[in-house]
């Protein structure tokens, strides 16, 4: 039985959570956003963007939850389930992207979705998406270390297969075809989810979700105080363009959203704070710059 | 009778000319990177990236030429030319962006480029496509108006039609649909041309890039040395952050540029040098940032 207002309540209080501990440790405060979609809009449905900008430890840390109906699912929706093609829908989601100041802290994505589909002729179908990654500007072994066995942690009770499956789609997913590097360390991803039936696909969903603040923090807390210069910055404005390319390029999430009249402010608070591009920006051998690319932007094992 | 070797040589004149106009306004040098295709590649064919970064007037100036040929036009080529899909094709363009550091100095875009197809049964194809438009930060309608004059006065001599069609071509194309609005006084563009046959098309194609110095210098000569504090400073980038997303999400020739493996540092040499994003950033009633929007970021009639 698919109870979808219990999903609704678990989101609201996951972006609760999380954005109570990230304000905890910046110091800062989230605005909070609450917005109704217009009665003559294409999709119906709700939503609450939480923001803090320009505090300590964050230069701009959004966190977004939606909730929207819709009386046909978009083709890129159904390209797996042609028999859902065309079916009223229901999405819900909590979705994040947080970006420090200090160039030694990551800058960390995650996001959980579930969609119902009601086809006419037949039963609900429902199905979750989900996950986390990480991009680091400057690169630290037992930072992704600790970042992957969380997630593996979390997956684990719901099958061994999970963890590998998922990592593998994150390193393909957040890939940079242009310039052939991934967007980060990686992490998990999983789309289209239904394999362990309503109430196990929505544990293992929740089991991500819930294990994203002891993936995250405490690399925030080791890595907030570094002393850096002006090197650092400026590298990781630079970094913080590929972070811009991927998402407004290749994320199918933000791109379409944005073509097909998303809240435009709600999609783009993933985006960084300030960004930079340089031609060819040359990086100095064997340098904590060129390491980045050559150790931490490739696909590895790291458990 | 196409000749394609007297259009490469006016490009690449046309490249001196324009980036030592701009050099001597900046006091700084273009870098000049030529690149060849490498054997292996889809595309055969070399170009000149010449760029100019942490100038004195321009913060980041880029012009390229290219020039390659391909066994097979793409799709999006040959949508509105069935009969020539998946033809030889060669084509070669110059185009440019400049950034000024100045807010009151607007951001420009150029390019022009020449198509030819050799399809298996039938003669040569060729076609023209070009145009210029002007993005302010701070909105001024002496300058708009004396853009598009100089636009019109390019184009009047090949027709009393061109300059309007073109206008309103330029004002659909270089537009935000996600901020409903327009990424700035516009100019004009035009594809796919070959109305006046291959010597009046490419006559009229000469006519626009030939007037393009006339039309941006003497904005920059008039703005460059306007004082500016931080207020504007942070409008500029906060305002380069939509160009960003007009590049990266709207423009094709970037978009599938990038996707299908055009040469990533020449492609985004449109990308400002740094550029801002804040959550639904305020702006005071009646201010010039305000007029930007409401009286520039329009389609208007400047003339």
């Amino acid at each position: 039985m698919i109870d979808s207002s219990s999903v609704r309540s678990y989101l609201l209080g996951l972006q609760q959570r999380i954005t109570g501990s990230i304000a905890a440790i910046d110091g800062g405060v989230f605005a909070s956003d609450p917005w109704e979609k217009e009665p003559d809009e294409p999709l119906q449905g709700n939503g609450i963007t939480m923001i803090l900008e320009q505090g300590e430890v964050f230069e701009r840390a959004g966190c977004g939850f939606s909730h929207v109906r819709g009386p046909k699912l978009p083709p890129s929706a159904t390209q797996h389930r042609p028999e859902l093609a065309g079916a009223p829908f229901e999405a819900m989601g909590v979705s994040l992207v947080f970006h420090p100041r200090n160039p030694y802290v990551p800058t960390v994505h995650m996001n959980v979705r579930m969609l119902v589909a009601t086809p006419a002729s037949g039963a609900k179908a429902c199905w979750f998406g989900g996950g986390m990654d990480l991009t680091p500007y400057y690169g630290f072994e037992e930072d992704a270390v600790h970042f992957h066995q969380t997630c593996k942690a979390a997956l684990t009770p719901f099958g061994e297969d999970k963890y590998p499956r998922f990592k593998k789609w994150c390193d393909e997913y957040f890939y940079l075809k242009h310039r052939n590097e991934q967007r980060g360390v990686g992490g998990v991803f999983f789309d289209d989810f239904q394999e362990l039936g309503f109430e196990g696909s929505l544990d293992m969903m929740r089991s991500v979700a819930d294990s994203f603040l002891a993936a995250y923090l405490p690399i925030v807390e080791r890595r907030k105080d570094t002393p850096y210069g002006e090197r650092e910055r400026d590298f990781q404005l630079y970094r913080r363009g590929r972070y811009v390319e991927f998402n407004l390029v290749w994320d199918r999430g933000t791109h379409f959203g944005l073509q097909s009249g998303g809240r435009t402010e709600s999609i783009l608070m993933s985006m960084p704070p300030l960004a930079s591009w340089s031609y060819q920006r040359p990086v100095e051998a064997d340098s904590a710059e060129a390491r980045l690319t050559s150790e931490f932007l490739v696909r590895r094992d790291w458990l």
